[in-house]
This record gives structure tokens, C-alpha cells and sequence, in this order.
């Protein structure tokens, strides 16, 4: 099906919503496509909970991860080809990087490294490294291969160039999944004109510049960031159904350390809870699991791991409060601790402080952690300036963290209060929601 | 929340990237959204096994429910509210309806319920009108509103017109399913100018006509509709995919038949295996549990079943061949058969005629088996005609039965049978496979 | 500005709403359209009278050209580049051809074309091959370049492949018509996937075939041009501004003839009436000259020629009721004529019968007037089919012509027909418009 | 074709592409459409020179005009109708305000008003207020009728709330005009949620405030407008026709005032070069008008005005350089000008510095020129909240003007200046073109 120099015989295409097609010409490519670990990515969401808010981001990490890799292959067949500054021998590891990069995502992410203290980037550079299809494959290219692929998405690569096409303010990664999120879940930010940029994107040493005359495109990517952050990402309907997972994954946790007999056996999750996650198993984790899991617990007899997973199944989500954690506020949360308790509800799970925050676009603060390189336009007399010292737009937005606080807790159960008036008025009074 | 007439005090939207928004005024509506019946239609997907063709068809029933009840609600809200021939206590009815169409669908149900002998619009009937969350909530509207809404889904309601909105040749579900697939798919088919048709859109006695000025947006629907069918919904690498599923179900049934010892018991099955389904055990079926257990099965000791599993979820599908079921053809049939079973390939697991067939549209044809009411126009003089008569182009289609055969087979097995070298051979040959 | 081998420095770039960008890497290319002869198209709209019915319809037969530029410039340097049956020497003159395909339309040019018999082609051949700015930079590729891209235009060149390219059932000509013009009304037709057939577009001896796998999206892009030319280019309201232009021309003609002395002479218009139209004239003509004169002539004294100039500046159309030109018909449109003379309105200009006519597509008809060469099909096993021997759909509608007839009267003046009792009602009773 | 209370027998609906439909139901507004004073409007672009840098924009303000309608009918009709602070009496006046907005728009506007000091507005006003059809059809509505919509144009009617519909930061002028421009240019920005922002509008006293929940889509139009305004409005190449039109237009009057004669006598221009426009003349133009004399003009003796309009009708403009309005560059302007006089090119024509200035939001400065209301959010609690003082983006480029400066020059001339090679060499050297 290939010929000598690793190419199909026909190139391959995917229908893609976003990119019209995704363009497949060479063996490597389609074979790691093929990959178990590669198709795994279809039973993880690219947006964890957030179908849960907006119905139609039910796209899958898979669906993403086509689209970075055929920004990728745009930047390097069609743009950057041949010119003097990029080196056409890093071709294939750069395509290979783009679809690989999200590949040790578990299901729902995000919950899932903050309660079991992992990291997905470790397992992307684990399935890359170990004993994987994913790394078979590879290693047809060359025993060095796969080290290669893992270093460009690590970051630590020797040539920035090559890092920067899918790890930058900038990059392959963003641009996909701005445009594909706003596209599933049909909100109207999230564009921006991507082949203009493409257009006058140019290698150049370290990193990968945009001619000045594309600034105004860059800006209203980052516009489209900014919007996408709050409008999107960080929606509370999103963040309360994210804030129950968390609670679930928890309360399993506890039950197992406890000798908790559940019907259904957390067998999937026992190297997580242990904290020794071997990759064979970590590999068998996915949504489907996951929701098996809820599905079962909902019949567990613990109160509260089954009404939880409950919640979560049938989104009877938590309300909200917005919270501002001055030390008045913090006196007053723990005086609502209290009362749930008093009430019978457990604030460990009922009583959540959530905070959301981003930093739309930085420029270069050497030695601060999380160092983000900045966007630099190459200006038509040839120098390199950086984005926010040209742009009045990027410069008032430029290095302002903007962060948001809220507290979850189920309305339902306090508003059921009937025995427990005083609490329940309390409670009441103490969230603001009497009206 | 509501107010005394069964409205929300403020209007509910949700983002819907097909209509823009969905509006949701009636708090019956509301709370029948928020049913774990309902929700439990984000865990079966919309176009089944499509998504291992079109990676963007990730959509979940749910999101198509939604559609289609906001095309009842502006039909009811917007066009026919206020004319002479609508009776406005048929609105929610109506839109309970749209919401609920799909409720009985299983997991990939088009193969489950070939294997099963089951039928999703029995199940749908029964959580309307079992004891369920649904039909509580239902129930709020009258003791017989349940009732009412299952007729209508079952064609029985004695309103045609309304039965018309959600089941005739152009109803509010195939306009939605239409443009939503369309839309996740990302082809450029499925598109036609529904604000066009709902704004010609007329109530009539027993149906609802479409004013002759709306001929050529109706005729653009039948085409897109045909367009849809043979470029998606039968594409053969999505068939291959419900080939193999279709197996795996038949193989765990004959294992379960044949006492085989599972790792993983089939037991969320064992009532689909016995004929026997209680709507409770029903109600937990989607396709998280299809996919744990393909996951766990993939394991299993018996090759067919595990290497079925493996196929499925990692898209290594079968390959295919056209295939015209001439007795010519039937009798090379019966020999391959041979052959594969000489080459020690199941046949009844790994050879697979399937068939797919479409008439894009069809005037009346009283007494036929699966009658289908026809399209009427509204001419500018008052009479009604039916659209083949009027349209030549529909005229050119109707009642032409387009049928489609294919044979399927794992190419790969075939090409590893390095032992058998005559059986292989002869296998390549009869199915045309030698270039 | 330009290299050696004829490219700009810097590849130039035009938005275009329809194709995202037009891409100019050719100095030629680029020297063509800075001509007069060619931003002479900007003042002569792409849909002549169509901006009356659909106000978005205003963009103008330049914006066509650059798009009919851009889908040949993408077929042969990103289709056909490097397939053995494309002759590379052949890019050129293509493009050319494609970019100057509509150079000899005139304003309005079918009602110009049809009241003083001249032809739009036979001009695009002479600003090509005379003394012009595009003549004198096409002869800086070669003294017989203008030759032979007049040619190509004329279908007369040797290269039936090439002319395939712009003069085909699905040339580029077409596709880009229907794209853009569906843009620009806003009307949900005229939509196919462009890009999927430009892939299956492959170069034969004679002409250009798509491969099988396209097939679908042919049979698409022949129902968006069914729909478009009834839905759009057919419109009666625009045909109706299309009678009143032509029947301005004419009364200035025949007052020309006549000689009337109008107050603003029709300078630009006396070698048209002359019938010996030098092309220095000709190129002076366009939209802005028209509507400059029927500005003036609104003031004219003649009141026929002032009344139809006021009627389509400001857009006070003529009805119209359906008409089927049978004998019987034929007497009633006499009984009429006379009529309206005697109510003193005369019918030479107030009452027009007016067909359209369309076949949607066509097989080969050797030897028939207006020979329409056909689709061909790649299929498979290498051999090439007829389309409509393939596609049911385009059988279905394969050679069948529809025709449709219509009586165009001012309404107004008819209604006003005070003193003429009689006559008034006899007229609105043959013209069926009692209601 | 109107019923008792001024709503026509059936809906009329117009096609557009930015709004889907245009719905008129009011007799008042159709007839408006229909008078002459209104269909003018087809003859005058909405983006004046702006189609010789975007060749889609070709746009009348007449499709404009429609499309503020159809957003101002939404805004009454759907959402401000039956809301306690709005006045259902206003909706007849707010719509017609909405189409007739812009009635007074002349040609190429801009460069018209500024070299014959006059203003569209006064102009919109009389067309309104004066013996027009346009006044006849509005005086039907009551005779002071016409005075109240020339009065919401003017910003002076007595109800700020209807005044603001159209005249404000946020409304539907501005909000149709960004998304058409974007559409016909085809750029990517210009795009904003405007139904979600319709859907949060609510009248108060004074004005129409957002509510707090719609302020992301809020934030997202003005980054539109922000970008609509660099990269589409004042486009150097848009600029660079505007200054050719411009000095075609001085030099005009200038040989008139010298008693040149014309070939063609400019009689459409006599009362605007005396500066005593009477309202019938100004009627009579329009870009057709303009168009035919430019054409005209190209081959008049004097060379300028000869050039300029060759130059206009071909688009072979001025190229540009920044400039930047210091002492230092103010004198190297001098010494350019006197060098240019020495090589024999008018600099009064062909050395023009030209600039651009936009402040993209502003919050309220009292007693300040150009006074522009602020947008107000109305917060959850009620509260009425200035928008720059809620949202970090906004706030960041409140207030802040920015201006650019270019200086327009002939390159083409200069290139040309064989014989004055040290004028030349240092005209070249001063305008930094060497390279």
C-alpha cells in the first residue's frame, strides 16, 4: 500500500466538519492512525463534562487530535516547503508529534489528574516510549524514532522551531481546538481566519514567526481564546458537573481505603487509587468505563457515592454562588460547613470552592514559572518584534491573570430541609438566595 | 420556577450548533429533559457506528431529540399558531412528542434489535407509559397525556396532523436528522432551506401540505435526503462496522447459548439472550456498557468473539466487495463458504452478505406493505396536489427502490493464510481481489 | 516584480468570499487584470437584472472571473500537476482562457445581445485578438498567445482538453456561477462540494472525467444548477425587469430610427443602433452608461420610452399570470392586444410573452443543434461511462426540457383604466385576475 | 393589498444573506421601498471605493438599509413587545427611522461631503421632510409623521430609547453593517452572536441596556468593529482610490472655476461646484452617474483630470508609505512637494498625506465633542453598570484613539522620470523606496 519513500499509493482522506479534509499521504502516519492506543481516543471527550452544558461538544480527543495534525502538514507542505529556514528532515516527527500529542489523556482529564495526582503528558510519553503498537510503529522510521516524537511534545526537543509548531502561544493544538470547540458546541467565538495566519506564518530560528502583516488575524485569535476561556471552558454548568466527578472519583477512593464492599468492584481503578498505574491498564480506561462505573455505583448502597454518580448521570447538577475568598468570606464558609453538617450534609462533598483562571496572552517573563514564549511578528524592515509591544489590543490584555471563584452546592437538598428549618434559612441566608 | 399556565418565568435556551438556539418555554418540557430517561439518550449515539467512518458523528440521540422538538415548537409557535385548521391544544402534545420519538432507542440499535428481535418504538411506548420518570412527569399534564404522546409516536393518535409533524415523508425529524448529521459529519450534503419550508408549511385536515411556492426548497430536501443516505448512512465502511457488531452480539449470544465460561458475564444481556427484557434492565443499556464490555471481551479465550471485539475497537475492519445476488453469484457464494471454512475462517463469523436499500421518496400506494403518506402541495388555486405529480424531478425518483449488496470479509486473515496457498488463491479469486 | 520564469516576487492574493482567496503567481495573470479592458467588468453585474428581485445580487462579472481564474488555477496546479495526461505547457493559456472567458459581455448583455443581435463571444474574441491592452500583454508570452487563448474561449482550440476545462457540463465556468451567485442572492442553493470534485477530476485524452467516487457530488452540483436556474436566473420578477429593459432599448431604437430628438442623445448607443459597433465604442459601454441614460430618458417626452425607464429605475415591474401557448391561448393573447389598444395601452410594449427554457443535463446528441458534450465517469476498473448511464437520478432528468411561459403586463395601468370600463374588466378577465 | 390596520394581506419576504429574510408586514414599509427616493439607493455603494481592494464589496446602501430594518423589526417585535418600558406606539417610527436612515447618502459619500461640504444627514432629512414620494407615502401615517422620523435620525426626537435603536454604540446600523461588510468582502471578521445580543436587549428609560448575561457577545462586536475598521474600512488600497476620487473631484471644480471647457460639460456637478444643491438635482446622484462622467472625463485635454480618472476607472492607484506628522517628516513633506513641482508633477494632486483615525469604544465624557453614549449593562441585581467599567477588555481600549498617516504618491510617475534622474534618485531616497 506504500511505495519506497514511506508514501501511500493513493493519499487517504477524512471527512473533517472543520478542516473540510484531513489529508493522509504518508504510511507512518496511517498506520499510527491505526494504532489501539491511537483509536482509543475516540471513548475520551476532547471537552470532558462540558457536553453536559453545551449538547453538541460531544467530540472525542480523536476527532482534535486528526485536526493538529492536519494544521501541521499544512504548515509544512504548504508554507513552509522549501524555504531556506526549515529543515525538511523535520517533516515527519512534526506530524507524528501533532497527532500524538493528547495520546495519554484519560477520561476526563482534568479530574482525573487532580484527584489521582497523574499526569497525562507523562503516559503520551510513555505510550510513545514503551511497549505500544503506537511505538512499533514508530520505530519503522528509526530506532531513535519514537525518543524524537516524545521529546518535540515534551518540549525538550533541540530544535524549537519544531516544539513551537504544537507547543506555543501560537500553535497547531490551539488553533484546532478553538475552531473545533466553537464548532461543536455552535457558539459563535472560537473564529478567527487560520489560513491567514498559516499564511504568514515563517520559520525562523528558534521558533516560528508571523509577518507583521497577519497581526490583525493574531489578535482576534486571541480574542477568540479569551472568549472561548470564559464563554466556554470555564462555563459554571461545566465546572459544577466537573466539581461532581471529582467528588465521585473522591468518595471511591475513600470507600476502597476504608474496606468498603461495593457491588460493583472498582477493578479498573485499583493501580489509580494505589497510586502504581501500570500503562496496560491505564490504556483500558475511558469514558465507557467510566460511565459503567457511575452507572453500577448509582446502585451502590453509600449515600453518597450513588446519589453523586446519579447526579452527574441524569445532570442534576449543583447550584452556584459566586465567591470572593477575603477573610470574611472564608469565616462565613466555614460557618456554612458547619450548618451542612449540622443539616446532615456532608460538606466534604456537598460545599465546593472552585476557582477558574487564565492569563488570555503573556509576554516573555524569564524565570517565572510556566514561562510562556510570546508571539513575535517579523516586521516588514526584517526585525522581530514582540506581539504586545505592536498591538495596543494584546498589550492592554497582556499579563492580566483574570480569575473567578465560585462555591457549588445542591440547591435540591437544602430547599428539602424541612426538619432542619433554622439550618436551612441559615444556609439560605448565608448564600444569598433568598429572593 | 413556573408560573400558573405550565410556563417557565424566564425561557430556557440551550446552544444548539444545527438551529442556533433551543428555546424551551414550558416547564414540562423542562422537566423532561431532566429525566434519567431522557439524559440516559447522551450515552446512545445518533448515527451508531458511523463515527469509525465520519470521526465528526460523534452525536449523541440527545442532541438530536432537541432538534427535532424545536422544529415541532416553531412549526406550532411560529407558523401554524393562530390559523383556523391548528388546534392549539394539540401544542403540547405535540411537542411532547418531538421530544420523546427516540426515547426507546437502544445502543447501536439498528444491529440490536436485528440480533435481538427487539424494536426501540415498543420501548419508547413503554417508558412513556411504564412506571417511569418520564411518565410522572408526563402525568403532571392528565392522567391520559401519556397515553396521547405514545399514540402519536405510534401513528395511532387520532390527530393525524399532528402524527404528520413528527412521521410523514418531510416531518420534523428528518429535517432535523437531515442537517444534523450533515452538520457533524462535516459533508456537504443534507443541506436545504428549512426556514423556507416551515414558512409554507400549512395545516390541513388530516396532514400538513407545503404551498406550491415552497416546490423547489421541498424538492432540494428529497435530494439531500437521497444524497444522505447513499454517501452516509450506508456508506459500506460504516456497514462493515455494523457487520462485525452485528457478530459480536450473535457470537456472546451462542457462547451464552453453549455455557461458555465468560471472564466477563454477559450479564447485562442475559434478558436480551432469553427474549426476555424488563424495562429496568432496559433503561441501563447504552453504549458505555456495549463498549466496557467489547473492551473486557476483547480478552476473552474465544478468538472469534475476541478478535471481533479487537476489530471493533480498533477500527480494523472488514473489507468489501460489490456483490449481485444472481443465482450465478449465490452459487460462488456457497463456494467460498467452502473455502474459508477449508482455510479454517468461520464463515458464518467472516463472510457476510449485507444489503442495503432505499426508496428516496413515494406517493401513496394503498394497502402496501409500509405505507407512506405522501407530500401534498397547496397549489395557488386551492387544490391540493401530491409533489411527484407536480415535481418532475421527484417525479424522475418515485417509488424507485434503490438496492445496494455488498460482501464482507477480513481482507487481512485472507493475505496472512500462508499455509493454505491454494485456498487463498482460489478465495482471492472468486472474490476479484487479484490486481 | 517578476522572476525570469514569469512569477510575481511575492505571490498577490485576493479575498474572495466564495473561494476564501484568489492566489496570482503569474505576472501575466497579474498584468491581466490591471488592464481597462478587464476592470471594465466591474461595471457590468454578473446577473444583469437579478438585483431587482434579489438585492444581494449586485456584484459584478470581475468577481466571477477572478473566481472561474482561481478553480482552473487550482485544477491544474494542485489536480492535475505531474499526471501524465496533462501537458504543463497548457497551464498557461488555461488560466488566460479561464480568467477572460467573459471579457465581451456587455451591460445587461442578454436583453443587449438580444435586441441588437450582437454576441458577447464574438467581442471577447476581438478584445483579445485586437488592438487592446489585454492583447499587448498576452503577446508577451508569444505572438500566437492571443490566438490561442481565444481560441480555447471559442472551443475551437486543438486541446479539447483544455476547452473542456471553461466549456463543459462541469467546467469551471459553472461551478463558480452557481457557487457565487447562491452567495450573493443568499439563497440555500447552488451549494456542492467543489472541492471533493476537483479532487476526482482527472485528465483523458479529450476531456476532463471524475472519478466514480465522485459520482455523488456530481449528481449534487447538477440539482444545485436545476434549482438555481428556476429558483434564480428564471425568476419572473427578474424576468419581468428584464422584458422592461429590453423593450427600453427597443423604443430607443425605433425612436432613433424614427428620428425622434431626444433630449439626452444616444451617443454611446448609435453604432448599436447602426448595427456596425467599432469595439472602442463597445468597450465604453456598461452598466453605468445604461442606467446614465435611462436616468436622462426618464425625462424624455416620449411617454413610453420615459415611463418603461422610470419602471425599472425604481423598480415598478410588470405582473404576470402564467401562459400556455396553445392555439386557443394564442387567440385569447390576440383578443388582448387589441384590448389594450383600444384602452390606449400599447401591447407592443406593455404586454410581452416571455419563455425560459432549460435542460438540466444532457448526453451526447451527435449531429443536434447545440451539442452538449457529456459527463464521463472514471469508473473503477478503469473503463469511462456516460454519467446518466450510471446515476439514476441524472437518467431521470437526462435530456428533458422544461419550458415555461409567462404574459408580462403593467397591472397599474390596467387598474387605472378609469374611463375604459369595458376594456378593463374584459382585460382583467382574460388575464384571470379577478379574485 | 392592506388590511384596516396598515398590515398587507400576506407577509412580503426579501432574500438576504446576512438576515435569511427580510420580513415587511406593514403596508407603510413596503411602500417606502417602492418609491424612487429609496430605489436611488441601488446606485450607491454601501462601501464606497472599498470594491477595488475587496472586489465582493459591491454592495448597495440599499441592501444595507433593508437590513437595519429587518433588525430593528426583531429587536420591537420579538423582543421589546409587550415589555412594560416600551411604547408599542413607537414601533411604526423606529422602523421607518431604520430603512430611511440612510437616504441622504450621495455618492462615494465620503469623498463628496469633504470637497463640497455638505452632509448626507441634511440630505435625509429633506428627502424626508421635503416634496418627495417618500414624504407622500409617510404622511399617510399622520402629517406630523415625517417630521417624528427625521427627527430619530437626527437624534433629536424626544424618546432617547428610539432614537438609540439606530444611533448609539451598539445598534442596528452598526451591527448590520459589520456583518454585511464582512460577508461581501469575505473577510473572517465582522462576525458577532447578533442574536444573542437582540436576545439580552432591554428598554430602559433613556436608552437600551444589555443585560450583564450577554456581555461576552457585547465585547466580541466591538473586537469586530475594532477589526472591520483596520482591515477593512481604512485599507491603505481603499484609501489610496479615495484619494484619487478626491482630487478627480477638485480638479473638476477647479477647471470649472477657471472656465474650462468640458467635452462633457459637468451639468450633474453645477450646483454642487455653487454650493446651492436643490434637493431634485441631488436626487439625480448616483455612482452611475459619477461612473459615466469619470469615463468621459478620461479623455478630456487637461492632463490631471485625464490621468486621475484613468487612473480610478483602471485602478492603477497611488502607492504609500507611512508618514509620521512630525516637525522633522512635515519638513521633508516641503522639500518632497518642491521636488516634485521640479520634476512636473503637481504634488496639490499627486503627493497627498492622508489619515485614519477610530476609537473603537468610548464611555461617556459630558460636554466633550462628539459626545457618544456609552452601552450599559444591567447587572443581575438591577444595578446599571457602564460596560468599560465590567469588562477588562473593553476597558483597555476605551478612550483610546488610534490614528495612522500615509502619504499617497503616483510610483509609476516617478519611475518614469527618465530624463529628471536626480529628482528622481532623491525622491526615491526621501520616500524610503530604494531597496
Amino acid at each position: 500500500m506504500a511505495n519506497r519513500n514511506g508514501k501511500l499509493s493513493e493519499e487517504k482522506v477524512f471527512k473533517d466538519p472543520v478542516h473540510r479534509y484531513i489529508h493522509v499521504r504518508d504510511k507512518l502516519i496511517w498506520d499510527l492512525i491505526g494504532t489501539p492506543e491511537f483509536q482509543r481516543l475516540r471513548r475520551v471527550r476532547q471537552l470532558g463534562t462540558t457536553y453536559l452544558t453545551f449538547h453538541g461538544a460531544e467530540h472525542s480527543r480523536l476527532n482534535h487530535s486528526l485536526g493538529v495534525y492536519e494544521i501541521v502538514r499544512r504548515m509544512v507542505d504548504d508554507v513552509f516547503k522549501g524555504r531556506p529556514e526549515w529543515n525538511e528532515e523535520e517533516r515527519l516527527v512534526s506530524l507524528c508529534a501533532a497527532l500524538l500529542h493528547d495520546l495519554g489523556h484519560g477520561p476526563f482529564s482534568h479530574s482525573f489528574e487532580k484527584v489521582f495526582h497523574m499526569d497525562h503528558e507523562d503516559f503520551t510519553r510513555r505510550i510513545i516510549l514503551e511497549d505500544t503498537e503506537v511505538n512499533r510503529v514508530l520505530k519503522t522510521e528509526g530506532k531513535d524514532f519514537p525518543k524524537k516524537v516524545a521529546e518535540v511534545i515534551a518540549k525538550t526537543y533541540s530544535n524549537k522551531q519544531v516544539v513551537s509548531l504544537i507547543s506555543s502561544q501560537i500553535d497547531a493544538d490551539r488553533m484546532d481546538y478553538l475552531q473545533r470547540d466553537a464548532y461543536y458546541t455552535g457558539v459563535s467565538y472560537g473564529h478567527f481566519d487560520m489560513e491567514r495566519i498559516l499564511r504568514v506564518m515563517r520559520p525562523r530560528e528558534d521558533q516560528v514567526v508571523i509577518k507583521y502583516s497577519g497581526m490583525h488575524a493574531v489578535e482576534d485569535y486571541i480574542m477568540s481564546r479569551y472568549q472561548m476561556y470564559w464563554q466556554v471552558y470555564f462555563h459554571p454548568v461545566t465546572r459544577s458537573a466537573e466539581v461532581i466527578l471529582t467528588k465521585i472519583l473522591h468518595r471511591a477512593k475513600q470507600l476502597h481505603e476504608e474496606n468498603y464492599t461495593f457491588k460493583q468492584e472498582p477493578v479498573h481503578f485499583y493501580s489509580l487509587f494505589n497510586g502504581e498505574v501500570i500503562l496496560k491498564d491505564y490504556l483500558k480506561m475511558d469514558e465507557s468505563v467510566i460511565l459503567f462505573y457511575f452507572q453500577a455505583w448509582e446502585e451502590e448502597e453509600d449515600p453518597i457515592l450513588s446519589d453523586l454518580c446519579s447526579r452527574f448521570l441524569h445532570r442534576n447538577l449543583f447550584k452556584y454562588v459566586e465567591f470572593n475568598p477575603s477573610n470574611e468570606q472564608m469565616m462565613k464558609l466555614l460557618e456554612l460547613k458547619a450548618l451542612f453538617k449540622k443539616a446532615g450534609i456532608d460538606p466534604e462533598y456537598y460545599l465546593v470552592l472552585d476557582s477558574s483562571s487564565d492569563l488570555p496572552y503573556d509576554f516573555y517573563r524569564p524565570g517565572e514559572e510556566e514561562e510562556r514564549l510570546p508571539i513575535h511578528l517579523l516586521m516588514p524592515n526584517g526585525e522581530i518584534r514582540e506581539l504586545s509591544r505592536q498591538s495596543e489590543i494584546v498589550d492592554a490584555i497582556s499579563g492580566k491573570r483574570r480569575t473567578d471563584h465560585k462555591l457549588y452546592f445542591p440547591l435540591d437538598l437544602i430547599e428539602d430541609l424541612s426538619v432542619k428549618r433554622t439550618a436551612k434559612k441559615k444556609i439560605i441566608e448565608l448564600l444569598n438566595l433568598h429572593k
